[in-house]
């Protein structure tokens, strides 16, 4: 017997109907004798018809008062699902997220779980019940309800799967795991089994949307062992878990790439102490992420800086770059939106060399141009023109032997 | 400066526009230097469809999980008027019925309210701010969300009035008052500038559906003065307070009638002990709610009894009598639905004599027949043809003087 939490995003709850086939899921995993702890999200369009009602009112509405408004909507998803596991025979109990001990800071509209006082919750496992616990939501020391930030269910699904030591926390999503390249681009992608924690949060950052970050990183801070699966059928998802020595066998886990990246170059800076320290402060202030840097070799006391910012920041980069040149006696600047990141990730580069030899001789074998380079422990990112991107990923997916027999 | 309850009612805040009309009216009575607390009920239709969605998962519900979806309406519509307010510069605050310390007893869809801890509310008071109140909910002694009985959010007013020791309980709804008579029926019905709480209690048992007399009671027993009025227009309602001694001028404060009742006679039932004991117990054990009662002088050891019960009870009733019949000897039993019940009410009647002779004789004088009479210290009712019923209303508003000039 395990001790599962299953999490559902609001389009697996988004009418009496998928209320039903949740309840049917958890209902099933509970017969085969195990405990289940569940945490929803509200039902489909809830949120943003309760948004919008805010609106109506207020354009600028209280952060404290649309927590408390935005909160009603897992209240709802939970007691419904409640009813319905009643409905099949079940024993079922919601809870709000105060209910189930979930505290957080003060910062409404985006908390922060500080910690899970999770007695009621165990208490009412111990009577045989299956417990559903609103997500995205908590109570802050001053007894207000916040809600999360951005992946908000997800990450109190981690969370009380850490307090609660589960054997397992289930992602039910529209995917049924994570791939080793988007499958609509490279057609010979697979599903992968298991992938570590680090891997997965690099494949995250480079925009595979299946899993926030920052609930894997909490999955990883705690070692609660994540699955990816999918509401629609059943089938094992993709296991996020700690690294284990097997895992570096494979080099490569996957291949991302990142179409909304511009790239900034700055020509003839003067190569002095404090010139790029200057510029970086500078789009920091100004809100803007900067991803890639390089600074090519100087020649002449002058050098070229390149940096890669998300696409709809570029607008604010030129300002604050074009602001800059004269006083730091660049020759001028160029904004590039044409490009793409592409990268490979795999803990296995850390015990394999020429990784990056490898992914560099499949690109220049196919003609296609590494204009930057970044790389880190366990993934290396270059950026190219992003017509090649699609066809980026396919070489690097079959270099790395990837491809997977349809 | 005095600290007012203002409760508003669903289709009171049915939708922005009317949120904007309620905010405005809470604003005025802060801008005229008061204190101001507001008790609201759900959005418009919120509570039906809530109650739909509960239907499509589970034809009978949990009534713990229906408290916690319910629950959800009041905390919308409390969060959505604090944005408004906050719109409007205001100073406001949203709480559930937990936070304002509304703790009930654990009978869920009809908790009780067993004690009020207004400290947090007196806490936002002081800091100048509007404290908006989610009603009909409270905490029950496991932490779980109830939602009160009936009436509930006239209950959460009364019973927070009472807490806050505040001047007054304004509770709006669709008419601006108490009035004589119907005046549908009665056009020179008035409105009452002020009735005591006994009167209000009597005309609320009698159909005048201004407010539940649960929360009448609840002001009576607290000394919480209430007032009726409309969220439509700016002008006083009716006051209901303590009886002074003043009131006792006027014989009779208002006219009602009943027009939902129906008679029940058991004709020759013999005139020994236990025979009416046990016809009522049984009648309580089908769960028919009787009402007057009337036994004639017994003759020849033989005597009618006559009763009333609401008319959709009379199936129930007949099943329970026409069982008895035979075990208690009597001749047989009539079932008459075309009745109505006329009453007077007014504490004058304590200090006046002969009211009840000029009632029947106002009634006689237009050839209405009475067919079953009962009195209280402040009441008479009166059992008539419900073809009758609106003449004889009429008929009784003008003998006791109650007409107003148009």
């Amino acid at each position: 017997m395990a001790l599962f939490v299953q999490k559902f995003g609001g389009s697996s709850v988004a009418d009496a109907a998928c209320v039903h086939r949740v309840a049917q899921r958890v209902y099933d995993t509970k017969q085969e004798g195990h405990d289940v702890v569940v945490v929803l999200s509200a039902m489909g369009k809830t949120t943003d018809n309760l948004i919008a009602l805010s609106r109506e009112v207020n354009p600028q509405p209280d952060e404290r008062e649309m927590d408390m408004l935005l909160a009603t909507g897992e209240q709802v998803s939970v007691s419904i699902l409640a009813m319905a596991l009643h409905a099949m025979g079940a024993e079922a109990i919601s809870m709000t997220g105060p209910q189930a001990g979930i505290a957080t800071d003060s910062a409404h509209t985006k908390a922060k779980i500080m910690g899970i006082n999770p007695e009621r919750v165990v208490e009412n496992l111990k009577k045989g019940r299956i417990v559903i616990v609103c997500g995205f939501q908590g109570l802050t020391p001053t007894a207000d309800i916040a809600t999360l930030g951005r992946g908000g269910s997800d990450t109190t699904a981690v969370a009380l799967a850490a307090a609660l030591k589960a054997d397992r926390c289930q992602i039910f999503t529209d995917v049924d795991g994570v791939y080793t390249a988007d499958p609509r681009i490279v057609p010979a992608a697979g599903k992968l089994d298991t992938i570590a924690y680090d891997e997965m949060l690099e494949l995250a950052s480079l925009g595979a949307k299946v899993l926030q970050s920052r609930s894997v990183e909490f999955a990883k801070k705690y070692g609660v062992e994540l699955e990816v699966l999918t509401s629609f059928e059943r089938r094992p998802g993709t296991i996020v878990k700690e690294e284990v020595e097997d895992m570096e066998n494979v080099i490569v886990r996957g291949v991302a790439v990142d179409k909304n990246q511009a790239k900034v170059t700055i020509q003839h800076v003067p190569d002095r102490p404090g010139v790029a320290a200057k510029l970086f402060q500078e789009l920091a202030a100004a809100n803007v992420n900067v991803d890639m840097i390089v600074q090519n070799v100087s020649e002449k006391g002058q050098t070229d800086i390149s940096f890669t910012v998300p696409r709809d920041e570029v607008n604010r980069a030129r300002s604050t770059v074009d602001g800059l040149l004269e006083g730091i006696a660049a020759a001028g600047a160029t904004y590039d939106v044409d490009i793409a990141k592409v990268s490979i990730v795999g803990v296995g580069m850390r015990s394999h060399s020429g990784v990056a030899y490898r992914m560099f001789e499949a690109l220049s074998t196919n003609k296609i141009n590494v204009e930057m380079i970044s790389t880190s422990e366990i993934k290396i990112s270059v950026v190219i023109r992003s017509a090649f991107a699609d066809q980026a990923m396919q070489v690097l997916h079959t270099a790395f032997e990837l491809d997977q027999e349809s």
